[in-house]
């Protein structure tokens, strides 16, 4: 069969560990497999390369961050084929624009346009490995982008697809895609199987085994993806697919804390509502959560909704932009919030879930602020410092006895 | 005019020389000259890559080797980019392959065969400086490959040529082209000026102040180069034309103390002499000092040369290879040798110049093992161990008093 293996930071951190991922590549290749690799930076060093380029421009542009960033992964996919190499394993490297990875020209968090992936399966053809240095591409322009968080993920999958691969297995730190975070909850379970949809809102909340853009595009193209450990790879992790999963209808709790709650206040319910939204949404920021209430005038609400924390500063600078424009009367940020969820496919059947979800936060004496259902999740957004606590119970309530 | 400022490692060594680097470049462009820069990799980040690859694998293949050596002028590339906008000086950072540094496919050791400045030429003409990676291109295959010892010295003048650029000003860690290495002789002194084929015998014969393959190709071009000190730019450094420095016999004293002599035994003096350098050269090794003198029997005599210790396997497996077929006796390696030569342009008119360097050394009692004149220098080789105080008798007879 065809297969991409992808190799985080954590699985490459030293050179110890790149040779322990070189021994499983070359297994699998001894098998007869067609094997194309993507690795990430080694360990911290693309946090190394951020703070070195930090102390000489606290604000460097984002074309030469990402000409600087490039480096982590080719350092190690040079590495990585110089050990497949002294493993008696061919390999043959390459960097994102080598192996054909084309994307958007948005420095920093480019997302992928295409693959071309010829010279990657001429290697495969010939019975090579090809490393591939994930998290980076190349724009029309031909300069260098990088994918942003999770990007490495994303090269993995998008490769799997390009190369109609038979199989995308994502090697990680922990052992697959849990019910909840290990080290929150310790009864946490790794899943054998999760659907496209399911893994996709465990990511967008903040489950980090793997990034949501990765597993948008593996259901967009019918990648088969698997999340396994590296450090005990024999166990067998969790397997993607649009067919699995549909035995139980919670699946996972997630949790994201870096969350801010924004109150808009007085703000009309006319255009004003939407115009705010794509005011929002032009500058690059994610909503989630959205609750209208009515103000102290019928025609004149308070709107809330929740923002990842990451985009503070640029959430101000719009409301403070439009905020003449759009008329309102002021607005709040509550900071250091959290947004807890409970993800799976037949949420939408038992409304019980909701109310299990209550009853469970109730018993610690835990009163969510705002609470928001979808089809395949139930949010509540709660302060940062309860959170923890919040996954434990639900877990308990959903998962334990 | 337009200009070309190179800046090597020990220039680049930290945060600090980089700021200091770029308050030079900014200071360039702000009198309203074109500027591209060319950048070696920050101090000895080359050497803890080839440290990081040896952990991995002693004998990396050629390919892997550069695809990685290359992130370290990409990274200080993108550094220098970024310190140059915090200076409020616009720049954008190129990869050798961007900057259009075509090179043969020869990993670790390609000769640039053509540059294709269009990128850079635009961003130069746009008044922004251009910042490119020194020592690296990109062969016809695609393949990044890096061009040897000296390579940034070869891309700065590369670039100068196809950029038609006025002044190709290389910025190191000494004052200039000195009369002998400042750290053997105290009095040695720099030179104002210097002519390509001075400067050329002075590099090949271990000066290391500019690569030879980049004095060659500026002499090809009719490149004007300027070597100049990074931590005292004001004093003037030395110029390289080809009408410079007729004025003066002696030019300079090199010393090259990495040097093996040679010698070959029961050699036919027909064509195999000429066998046996072919056979050398077809391996890359460059040969320097050749003396032959008959042997026990008038046809078959005795070959002695000089080769750089670093080539000593190379040279012992083909001599080994060749033996039956070229049917000599035997050869012997002396190591640890080292090659001191006077250097001038007048060289071949006062045959005085032998007799003062040899008178010099008898002083000292060094009676040198080989000795071979040309246009431009006299050579001698003896014992490592006595380059140093030759050195200093020879600069002491031409230059002191």
């Amino acid at each position: 069969m065809r297969i991409v293996m992808k190799f985080g930071g954590s699985s490459l951190a030293s050179a110890i560990h790149i040779r322990r991922a070189a021994e499983l590549i070359a297994r699998q290749r001894a098998e007869g497999d067609q094997v194309a690799v993507v690795v990430s930076a080694q360990g911290d060093t693309t946090d190394a390369l951020i703070e070195k380029a930090r102390e000489i421009n606290p604000k460097p542009c984002g074309r030469e961050r990402d000409m600087l960033l490039c480096c982590g992964e080719q350092m190690s996919m040079a590495l990585m084929a110089m050990q497949l190499e002294a493993l008696g394993c061919p390999a043959v490297s390459f960097c994102g624009w080598q192996a054909g990875i084309r994307t958007e020209s948005r420095h920093g968090d480019a997302r992928i346009l295409k693959v071309e992936p010829q010279r990657v399966k001429q290697v495969l053809e010939q019975g090579r490995v090809a490393v591939v240095a994930g998290f980076q591409g190349i724009d029309g322009e031909g300069e260098l982008t990088t994918l942003g968080r999770g990007g490495s993920d994303t090269t993995a999958v998008a490769l799997a697809a390009a190369l109609q691969a038979d199989l995308c297995r994502i090697y990680t730190d922990v052992q697959g895609v849990y019910s909840a975070d290990p080290r929150v909850v310790e009864q946490a379970r790794v899943h054998r199987e999760i659907s496209y949809d399911e893994m996709l809102e465990m990511a967008s909340l903040g489950a980090k085994v793997l990034h949501s853009r990765a597993v948008e595009l593996a259901r967009e193209h019918g990648v088969r993806v698997e999340v396994r450990s590296t450090f005990t790879p024999q166990t067998g992790g969790t397997a993607l697919g649009s067919e699995c999963g549909h035995g139980q209808a919670v699946r996972g709790i997630a949790c994201d804390d870096r969350v801010d709650m924004v109150t808009v206040m007085g703000l009309g319910d006319g255009p004003e509502t939407c115009r705010l939204f794509n005011c929002l949404a032009d500058s690059g920021i994610s909503i989630d959560v959205i609750i209208r209430s009515p103000g102290d005038r019928p025609e004149r609400g308070v709107v809330s909704f929740s923002v990842g924390a990451a985009d503070r500063e640029k959430v101000a600078a719009v409301l403070k932009s439009s905020q003449r424009e759009l008329n309102f009367s002021g607005f709040l940020v509550q900071t250091d919030m959290a947004k807890v969820s409970v993800v799976g496919a037949g949420m939408s059947d038992g409304c019980g879930v909701a109310a299990g979800m209550l009853r469970a936060l109730q018993e610690g004496e835990i009163r969510p602020q705002y609470i928001t259902t979808g089809e395949l999740r139930i949010s509540v957004i709660l302060p940062k410092a309860q959170a923890q606590q919040a996954v434990r119970l639900i877990h308990a309530a959903f998962f334990e006895n």
